[in-house]
């Protein structure tokens, strides 16, 4: 249900971690939330799953799945046949841009959140990037996320006609995942919700090994809390 | 056919005038083109048969048509079910942004550019808008093509890494529509081949009537000649 009263938000949903914890702090800063998710031909299906339980469980206005193929462009372990790396070092994934890089993934994605954001009325787009666990991906910076926002004023009837300004909401930005974790359960995050491996099998289950799963395991491990979803491999 | 020796560009081509004679424009720059074209749900689909026309009578190195459905936002008379206006006077047509205008369209058309282009390691994209006879679209006008310029450099790996500097071309952004006939004539575009209509007949007859068909036929008119694509009503 729709609060008219209340100003409204384009949230950018994939079901991971960072865009949930995302969802929960434009909950938390009293925007009426729309969530959009991306189905993108990505690898991780099961991630479109768990947007589905995120949007369910937050009860927002509505949740909108966008299909987009970029599986037509390639250039991506994400979108085509490339192998997702395993068991890579702390050093080699926090160096460089990664193969699951998506080239102007974000991009697009803010593009799609701008035209709904502009037909509904709304100004306020959230977006779960943050640069420090994925230094390596450009479209997670705060350079390019301002970038992002000066284009769309000028992009858009809205903003040429001065009925407000587009502000890019990135909550995340500069925490860790650690950080990030710590402050989904403070804003009551239920992280078994979640996904976040590149590799799942066809069942949902995480692989523990792909860039994202280190990540995820180690930030848990970190904050000495057991991981809630579940993985291939639960012997460690 | 690529070839390799030659620089690549990605070209916008929706099949109507403009993105045609763009087209012509980046062959006669000496581009190897790689035309992409949008199926975004559009109430004129004849222009995705148009563009399929064009493509094969350019021998472009590759043409993809990709899906996006911006049905699914609505906020436009070309994606939704409200009316295309009908005989509207030039001082209409020409002022304010016309319910034709598609939230953020140029922005999100730009970003799969952006991305084809990253991919394949080009740094152009050629995009037939001007602001001429556009005026009312706010992503027609050259402040906001240079924002997304900028922002391109910021947003992906090639640009982040200096490879190069993304480069959006609008050959025919002053042009009026008189003007871009005539550059199209002098570049051999065959104008039969196009599609202009946002509200044609089942079997892609142009109404003649929408501001897009008046826009054309005047232009025709002004430079003497007879418009080669076919109208229901050719009795006037």
């Amino acid at each position: 249900m729709q609060d008219l009263k209340k100003k409204h938000a384009v949230v950018l949903l994939s079901g991971g971690m960072d865009s949930t914890t995302t969802l929960a702090e434009a909950i938390a800063a009293g925007f009426d939330c729309h969530a959009l998710t991306i189905d993108y031909g990505q690898r991780h299906r099961h991630e479109l799953l768990a947007s589905n339980r995120v949007a369910e469980a937050f009860s927002v206005s509505d949740h909108k799945t966008f299909n987009l193929d970029l599986r037509l462009f390639g250039g991506s372990a994400l979108t085509s046949e490339i192998e997702v790396p395993k068991d890579r070092s702390e050093s080699e994934i926090g160096h460089g841009i990664p193969i699951t890089y998506v080239p102007a993934r974000n991009t697009i994605f803010l593009s799609l959140a701008l035209a709904w954001a502009e037909t509904m009325g709304a100004f306020d787009i959230y977006i779960g990037v943050n640069c420090l666990d994925y230094s390596g991906y450009p479209d997670c910076r705060p350079e390019y996320l301002r970038a992002f926002e000066s284009m769309s004023d000028l992009a858009t009837a809205a903003g040429v006609e001065g009925r407000g300004k587009f502000r890019i909401h990135a909550p995340l930005l500069h925490l860790s995942k650690t950080d990030i974790i710590r402050r989904g359960l403070e804003l009551g995050v239920d992280f078994s919700l979640t996904h976040t491996c590149y590799d799942p099998t066809l069942e949902g289950l995480s692989c523990g090994h792909c860039d994202a799963c280190q990540l995820r395991l180690a930030a848990f491990d970190e904050i000495g809390m057991a991981d809630p979803v579940r993985y291939v491999c639960e012997t460690t």
